[in-house]
């Protein structure tokens, strides 16, 4: 693969790269640069996740060598209920499901390791760079870049302030040449980018993803628990809540459209498969796509039903889901501990 | 000595002990307990600090084991433009020139010890534990700890609101009994009696002295850099800035009365020696004082002149002065170092 191709595979389906000049001389520099995506262990893990995952592949495919952080201490810094001897079962549980997805997607995992915030964050060379940072920014600036990833509520705690400030060290302490998160994520990352240079670190290439509506149309959420698909969740409901999912006839907010084209459709592309969808005869009979892009223009011209999508959707997610499940059976007691 | 008797040594001249019976209990159950004060190590050393080193003597002559901390990581904190390189030297100058200072009051320094706060600042539970307090505090709650003590400024630096969180945590990771700091340090001590409870820990007993006026009738602070007597002034230096000093015929804003109650006085107290003032046979002639309350009384009532008051302090400053003066000398690049 030359540099122009693999620089397309980071590119596709992202929203942002900062800058895409810098991503290209990595590339041109580096056969196997090192990238990597943050995970703040909080909640369970719903089918929203083979987004990233999915990304995740395009880097191991350009020749990544590619980190999942683990964040623990990111986790308590947004939410001081989560006490580290439950993020020490939550981490086991990412880890877990996330091998499990991975395994799943069929990603070669030669180039991926997992790290563990904790494991170097409380390092006394990182500590004192907390505070340098925290000494070179205003509180107001801490408060802007995090805005948009932490939850502030009413009554902002301080640990929200510092949230940012780890993100920006994690990029230098684990030695990275990319970023890559949501857009969400945007804030953080310019953060980032203007203040290691302050510390005499170099700014890091940031790659971004857009957010994408969940299969109730919002962008996924914590607080919309019951509308998501558990990676766990059976058969059974995964059709249920599937055929429940708002799908209108538009591509925003239409989350099962962004599953297809941001998962689905990404994989079939891959591997030169086309998506099979069933329908009765007299609705015009089985149909094959090759494309997402035919998949939509289909769709917006109500060529293609809802209902037939929604099925041929949820045959695929349980396509994905079943060696999860099986992966996962045994280990029901360390999901128990993570989210008891 | 009984208990009865170390407590009213510790509790002599401060403004508020919190609490009294928690310092009573511990002076029955233990012989040496532990306390200490924390110096941010800013500014250079000037004569204001004979206040607390004489508190400090009162802590040691009561069976403490005292540790002086000097606290770099809070100096940081509070002053982004104190890079940590420039603090070691400060570390070193703070320790050199307050052991000279503490050898010219006389003081038993075998149960003394100093420490540097990023000695222990920086290990990973203290900074878990950090973290911990920042997720359990809102960012309004460190910032009302910290607003007599951290110059925040218009735009309040990030740092300022972490410092109250390390303060606490000292008392913890330091295995004190007690801290004591001057009543400007009142509600970061309020906080860290709510706080360590919080996270298991017990609160300790917090020990205040009132703020004095400085030589020119205001609170000592780093902006009246000129009118302070810095430790090694010269003795022309000092009878010239005691002469120029600020000296009302009243008790409140009266640095030179303040500095004969806190300091003078006690050491003359416990060594049962009176302060001479020396005057022509005109004005009275000579006169002898054995308390502090009898020179305030003579003062207020003007039988004892400012002009006279002055040489008998100046005198006595010099005193003071002129062991650490000696004891510094050939460490003149040490200082110049600290404050380049």
């Amino acid at each position: 693969m030359d540099v122009e191709q693999r620089f397309d595979l980071i590119k596709r389906n992202t929203q942002e790269i900062i800058t895409e000049d810098e991503l290209k001389q990595l590339l041109e520099q580096k056969k196997n640069p090192k990238g990597y995506i943050g995970l703040a262990t909080t909640g369970r893990i719903h089918i929203g996740y083979f987004i990233p995952m999915t990304k995740v592949e395009d880097f191991l495919k350009a020749g990544f060598k590619f980190t999942i952080l683990l964040a623990d201490i990111h986790a308590h810094l947004d939410d001081q209920k989560a006490p580290f001897d439950l993020l020490d079962h939550r981490v086991k549980y990412y880890k877990e499901i996330i091998s499990a997805m991975i395994s799943a997607l069929g990603i070669d995992t030669s180039s991926l390791e997992f790290r563990r915030g904790s494991d170097f964050e409380l390092e006394k060379n990182y500590t004192l760079d907390v505070y340098r940072l925290a000494a070179l920014n205003t509180f107001e600036r801490t408060k802007r870049a995090a805005a948009g990833v932490v939850r502030f509520g009413e009554n902002p705690k301080l640990s929200g302030f510092i949230y940012p400030i780890l993100q920006t060290l994690d990029e230098q302490y684990m030695d990275m040449d990319v970023q890559y998160g949501g857009i969400d994520q945007r804030k953080i990352l310019a953060f980032a980018r203007e203040n290691l240079p302050r510390l005499g670190y170099k700014a890091r290439v940031e790659v971004m993803t857009p957010m994408l509506p969940g299969l109730q149309g919002a962008k996924m959420s914590a607080s919309e628990e019951k509308s998501k698909i558990d990676l766990l969740d059976s058969a059974e409901a995964v059709r249920s809540k599937i055929q429940n999912a708002n799908c209108p006839i538009a591509v925003e907010n239409n989350g099962v459209l962004a599953f297809l084209k941001y998962v689905i459709f990404v994989h079939k592309a891959d591997s030169k498969e086309s998506l099979r969808v069933k329908r009765t005869e007299k609705f015009g009979g089985d149909i094959g796509y090759e494309s997402y892009e035919k998949l939509e223009e289909d769709y917006l011209a109500k060529k293609l039903h809802p209902m037939d999508l929604k099925n041929a959707v949820a045959e695929e997610v349980n396509r994905l889901l079943e060696p999860i499940r099986q992966k996962m059976k045994g280990k029901e007691e360390l999901v128990r501990k993570a989210f008891p």
